[in-house]
Parts: C-alpha cells; sequence; structure tokens
C-alpha cells in the first residue's frame, strides 16, 4: 500500500535499521524505544491489523514474523536474559500504525501488566 | 509433561474456564486478569520457552495459538474496539509459567510502555 509507512519501509523507500528480514517479514529498529531493545518485526504483505488475522495466510505471515522476532532476540544477546513480544490491535490494544507489527522489547525487566 | 500446569490443564486434569479450543491450541482465562478479557492461548504440545520457538513445528504451532486468540477475541466482543497480545519470555518478560503462552487483554484501553 503507497500510503502505509511500514510497507514503504519493507519496500526500502523509507529508510529504517533493518536487523533481520526473511523472505515474507522485515525487523527493524523501533524509533520510540521503551527498552534498550526495541524492534518491531512486520509482515512484508500488507495486513491492516489483527482482525484480518483470521486467515491461514495471515496465520502463516504472523508466525514468521515471531520467528524472525525469536532469532533477532538471539542476536540482540536477549538469552537468556528474556523479553516480551507485544501485538497492539486497534484503539484499545495502542495500534498507532495500521500495518500489523510484532514489538520485541528487551534489556530491561518488563513489568506487570503490560500496560 | 507430567508436572506442567499447562500441559495438564491442555490435558483436563486440572480445571480452568476453557473459551477455544483446536487440535493443537487451548484458550482459558487467566486466574489474575490484569483487565476485563485476559485469556491465555497456549499450544498442546509442551514448548518451554520461546527461546525453543525456532523451529517449524514451533513456528507453526506458536501461528495457531495466535490465530486462536483473534478468534476468541472476536466472540469476546473486543472487536471493533481492540486488544494486546503479549508473549513473556524467560526473567525478563515476566514469564512465570515456563510453557509458552500468549495473553489475550483487552476490554480496557492498554497503555504504554507494555510494562
Amino acid at each position: 500500500m503507497a500510503d502505509c509507512i511500514f510497507c514503504r519501509i519493507a519496500a526500502g523507500d523509507i529508510p529504517a535499521t533493518i536487523v533481520g528480514r526473511t523472505e515474507d517479514a522485515v525487523a527493524f529498529r523501533d524509533l520510540n524505544p521503551q527498552a534498550p531493545v526495541h524492534i518491531l518485526v512486520i509482515p512484508t504483505r500488507h495486513i491492516t491489523t489483527m482482525f484480518d488475522a483470521d486467515t491461514d495466510l495471515a496465520e502463516v505471515a504472523v508466525g514468521q514474523c515471531i520467528r524472525l522476532a525469536v532469532q533477532v532476540a538471539k542476536r540482540e544477546g536477549l538469552e537468556p536474559g528474556g523479553y516480551r513480544l507485544v501485538i497492539n490491535t486497534a484503539k484499545d490494544g495502542g495500534q498507532s500504525v495500521f500495518h500489523v507489527h510484532v514489538h520485541l522489547l528487551g534489556g530491561r525487566a518488563m513489568a506487570w501488566p503490560p500496560g
């Protein structure tokens, strides 16, 4: 989608600090980090919110994002310390960009509740 | 795993308020809810932490958990309001039960940062 900032990052049209990539997912640093490590992992293909994720294709795409997040977490030195993965959906979830993304946060102890 | 409380819930050996189930995942209410809706979704097959999720099998299992969470969220009336999905890993992530689980939280506005 031409007007989606995350589609444009995935396509290389907007600069971002890319830290991982597979055929179907891209990981890059969050511009407003909430932890020493704060990375976003997005599916290359546009999915607006998790409301649209109840399809086989979306299940695979989100599964691949989670797996890339796990791999990036390891490279970022978050094993064995740990980390939190977060997916925000719509207003109550705090979603700010309407292209599905997985937040990977680590490098500090995360509190409970999660927001 | 006989000594894993979530394996025992999945097997029906420990009571829980089950709100959804597929062949490979089970959803039930969290006993210490942090939001009006707070549900856990677990893979039926034991995975200790996301550290162990960098395999094809685990990618599929976690993808199915996320999809079941999306379906349960819809049934719980969290569309179009929204919700947050959270996976805690190890100590810094705040993981308390060592069987991978997806938290589904909704029914209130979730704050930022997520813990």
